[in-house]
């Protein structure tokens, strides 16, 4: 194996040093006071990066989709009626979830590339006078289409309806990369994980609960032991957890919480929205589109870029592989074939953006697009010149 | 944080070197086929420390807990009988998991300290001329009272009886350790986390599923999406998750698994008896019991120790925890407060067991305890002198 | 700190991960027989990568610098005459570590940029009647000015004159990256380093002695202990050291032994080729010369580039580490503010070289510069693309 | 390898986690500021552990051994007569290299066992009344034979003798463990290693000069380049090395002069006191007698142990190793075969230190001496017991 290059797929991410340091851990006793060192401590930074001064952070051994059956199995019953807009892969999955676990989701179809259209949520909310609509389901960032969507919008939606069901955010490619506001969003449920903004190794499913999602669990019926928030919140109370926690990658999101707080979270999304369009200028030099179909919606972790019809957008991720031994992201479902995706979130500078965008113009020139060399690399440049970081406005 | 002596307690282990780098890898696209060469020969590892030649093995981002969630969801349907017995805090909870999970358990209760009771079993099951029993459920080593059960013996049960209930074993602290016999003791479903004879940080939950239990996995109707073998297995014939897999635990998997395998099971096996044995002698030194009733179910991972009536056992752990930083376990349950334990699995050697006893020693002798300075050290070290371990014969 | 991009020095080399590992060891004992199986397989592998089958090894706990007064020392006596051309930083501190040992010193100034001249020294060694000049030095690459130098004419002189001098040759920033033949060249003496083309930390000089040089070391009479072979070998002999070894490092030294003699050092050398040539195509597009003044003495491991009259060629060096963190080198001595150096050796992709390239052009863009952003990753592109290396072709 | 007990050889000593982290760094350029603000800091702690304001603390990629050389080198002339009193194998080293390089030492033979004898220092000093004699040599911490000296009595009596001669102390494994007063005993160049009291890997000679030692640099003429503190100054004035300086261990001697001073030296040396006062109730427990012939030059790193006569020390050391997998230190020179040593400096606690006693027993006892098992472990059980360290009582 190498790991020379950088990644440049939309999650995991490049592990800084720190972290990579702080997650490699000698084993202590996860059942001592040590222990509860490392586990407030992390749960705090994360409400921090949530922007919640209430959410209940609960941290499981498991991943983002974990992250997502906590919040269904812990506050709904079978046959609940939950709304969500389908327009990705990972959206569609999440209502793929919610089936399986015997739910009645009502689904909004919506084109691949457009953001969550707050306007049908508000129309379905307002006409569901019987409040059967337990939960709204919201994608903040479609990983697969490199979609964000505006939950503001959805948070007045509900409100405008006066509808009172429960706003559960999928926020696994946004949260600690792109501004997420959990209470002034009137968020519910908030699901992420290690391997995104917090630039860690997969393995923590990351939730935030309301006070309302947190009465919900009173009530909800689904079975649930393992993603139980009741076990895991009296796990808390004695620093501990009902098993045995993950302490290195939770010692990990500690420090990584620090590393994010320490450089302000305005700064954090000001780095990824600096480098995402150098990506995207280059995107624009190379005369392609971007499947996000609106600069609105235009995510700041991960670009799917469109290539001309007839050609197989999945041959340029074999061969960066292959050739050059760098990893970009496929198209999936709906869009497989027909986009390649860059992943610019984390740990990842504008001299690292560069040798991937460069790296997608010797890919794209090797497999017969009409791509001028160096025609992309220049644009980015151009503007990473221009548009200092804030870090580099600091050293200046 | 210090971690300059051993931990003693029955899992997390400490982690050897090499799976400590094993395990800090840098990001790989886990979607390449790179991620094949990670994946792939870890499942096979496992299967040749279970001793299978036919078991499908599914590994989750999780750990035990998750895997006993595996079992049931994906096998059984609500309202579903199962046999358990209840010797310990473990057993316990893998019952009540059942049964929230709303499944009917029929509850041996074993006094703690005695292995399953063989006989019980099949009595019970040969009363079940309606093979209402779906599953039968045995905790292979119970971590809470150290105490090892003979599952050959409930294998030999379910045959006499002529039962077709599935086999569910949970062997989290006894695999990798202890012989276990996944094909030749007909178990369905085998459970164990990366945490203990695996030697790695925890966070991955270790399954492997019989013909009969993936059979199973058609007909049983408990909701599961996180946990579903089927989308895993799907994955698993791409090179890829359902979701994002824990690619550096995996990797450490696979190192463990060779090691284990290298260094020859039954000599993996012998290692840990003979630890355990000097453990055990330091014990009987001391004039104190196991809470293992009889030498045929001693385990070989982990000693629970009685401590005199009135004393209150976990000041022992917290006074080493406090005192020298060393960390043993405490008593859970029935137990609490009657028992101390020492873990004695993974990465142990007779010199680090002695740095065990000894500091039990002192802390016993330092809480008032009838103990001998050196007494319990030096019936250990007469045995670990006396009985070389495979490895110390073959180096002379 | 932050350690994202790859450093473009020449030296201390991007270190790869697996030999970050191997040296990052816990403590052994350096005099049991452990040791012998780490020190004895890496003065092996050092020799095969002198491509020397006669060659004794030694590894001081030092740096290049160390190894040049090891060569020095251990040979000569105080008064004796030496031969060395200057034509760059490197060999000037050579000579004057000469002349600070009390060595008489032959010097042939030679313009910085050429290589060394062959002509020369045959001159004054065909000169040289009564073989008072001891010892010929020289730099095989000069890492200043980017010049490698034909160590073959060097031998070939010493022939023709029927000198006995010996030969000595830094190899510092040659060996393990660029052609090096102990035996064909009839060197006497190589030095070298851990931290070019071993791409480990710095903290060793590594020399290799011939059969003449070892005899030198009977009659040399300088002072000298820490350095002194003897003393060195008498450890070895024993799986020792005279003093407390670099343990770690020398780990680590077997294990980039290991690699680079598993890749093939032609296709190393290979390897080291191609990407200097991507980085010389750019500096060809920008309009640039390299100091290095014909291509017969470009160096595959460092360009040192011109810029034009008038241009500080350090602030490039400075506003890179400033503005984009990315490590260029200086110019030296008679250099200085003439040239700005990237550093192309070691652990290095095409895709890694292209972010060099990409950020050095922002820089003299910036700097006001007339560079067209683009120009020189284009053309390095078009090279990368169109030359595979030896891997990529096997991988394809 | 494995790497699971600890290592008890007077250093290298096991390192710290922290520590193996901050010496496992990536490339950095050493010419940049950013090694300016590891170097600067990590000389400060050095001097600040040395317990002097004054000293110029200089830094090489070499062992104790060089710091000798560096120390020699810089401030003598060949012919130079120098002092030294011989009394183990360290101090006999030094005085060999004196000789090696030309010097004319004085030698004061010393039983192996005795320190240093301040009383013929002054006697040989009160006669020296033309002053000849430059430099007075000191071995504050003999290895060999576990014996520390009064280096404030050797000041008194250059002092007593009006003497102008330097003092240099050899502090390789007494400094940062043991009370060492650079100022207060006007020491003129302190020597020491990054692998004994720095608890870091070997590679680094660590010197501090005095003001005096610093003029003498004016006259000395022994050739030197590498060790020349001139160059070193000079570029440590530009953040920088005249070579290619060792990033990481520097970056780890500066984390472990934080973790020292944070400690505190007072608490640093008490904690050395206690787990050597441990061990020598072993000793005493066992019945043998220490090489140290007197409790007040009783060593706080190590114990050589005597072994009764007719038994070959050596033999424990290589049983220990073979069967137990544990290091101790063999005797050299004089005592060879007549003592083997524990190291127990560094980062060692009580709990580890058991385990080293625990195993020392079994040896012996193995090899046939008359020891009773669990003797000396319950001696040093008791010490530790009854004398909580500093950070136990604090906890407490």
């Amino acid at each position: 194996m190498s790991f020379q290059n950088p990644v440049f797929i939309p999650g995991p991410t490049n592990i800084p040093e720190s972290l990579r340091k702080a997650c490699d851990m000698p084993t202590i006793d996860h059942r001592s006071p040590l222990f509860g060192q490392i586990l407030h401590p992390a749960r705090q930074g994360v409400s921090k990066v949530l922007k919640s001064e209430q959410a209940e952070i609960f941290i499981f051994p498991s991943t983002g989709t974990g992250g997502w059956e906590t919040a269904l199995t812990n506050t709904l019953s079978p046959g609940d009626k939950v709304l969500a807009a389908r327009n990705g892969m990972f959206s569609h999955r999440w209502i793929d979830m919610c089936q399986r676990h015997g739910l009645d989701v009502e689904i909004i179809e919506t084109p691949w590339g457009d953001g969550l259209p707050a306007n049908r949520y508000r129309e379905i909310l307002g006409a569901d006078r019987d409040h059967r609509i337990k939960a709204v389901l919201a994608t903040h960032n479609e990983t697969a289409t490199g979609v964000k969507s505006d939950i503001g919008a959805l948070r007045h939606a509900l409100d405008q309806a006066g509808h009172p069901a429960m706003l559960f955010v999928d926020g696994v490619s946004s949260i600690g990369s792109m501004d997420f506001r959990f209470d002034e969003w009137g968020v519910d449920i908030a699901v992420t994980g290690s391997q995104k903004g917090f630039m860690l190794p997969a393995g923590l499913a990351i939730v935030g609960f309301s006070a309302k999602a947190m009465a919900a669990t009173q009530t909800g019926t689904l079975p649930r032991t393992f993603f139980d928030i009741h076990d895991m919140a009296k796990g808390y109370a004695n620093n501990a957890y009902p098993y045995t926690p993950a302490v290195g990658l939770l010692n990990g999101l500690n420090e990584a919480c620090t590393m994010l707080l320490n450089e302000g979270l305005g700064n954090v999304f000001q780095r990824h929205h600096r480098i995402a369009e150098g990506v995207r200028a280059a995107v624009h030099a190379w005369g392609l589109e971007l499947c996000a179909t609106d600069p609105s919606v235009y995510s700041d972790t991960v670009s799917a870029i469109r290539t001309p019809a007839g050609f197989n957008a999945t041959d340029i991720v074999t061969h960066a592989a292959e050739k050059y031994g760098v990893a970009f992201g496929v198209g999936l479902g709906e869009v497989a074939g027909k986009v390649f995706r860059i992943g610019h979130l984390g740990s990842l500078t504008d001299v690292m953006a560069l040798s991937g965008i460069a790296t997608a113009e010797m890919c794209m020139a090797d497999l017969g697009l009409d791509i001028r060399l160096g025609a992309g690399v220049a644009a980015a440049q151009e503007y990473y010149r221009a548009t200092p970081s804030i870090a580099q406005r600091n050293a200046a």
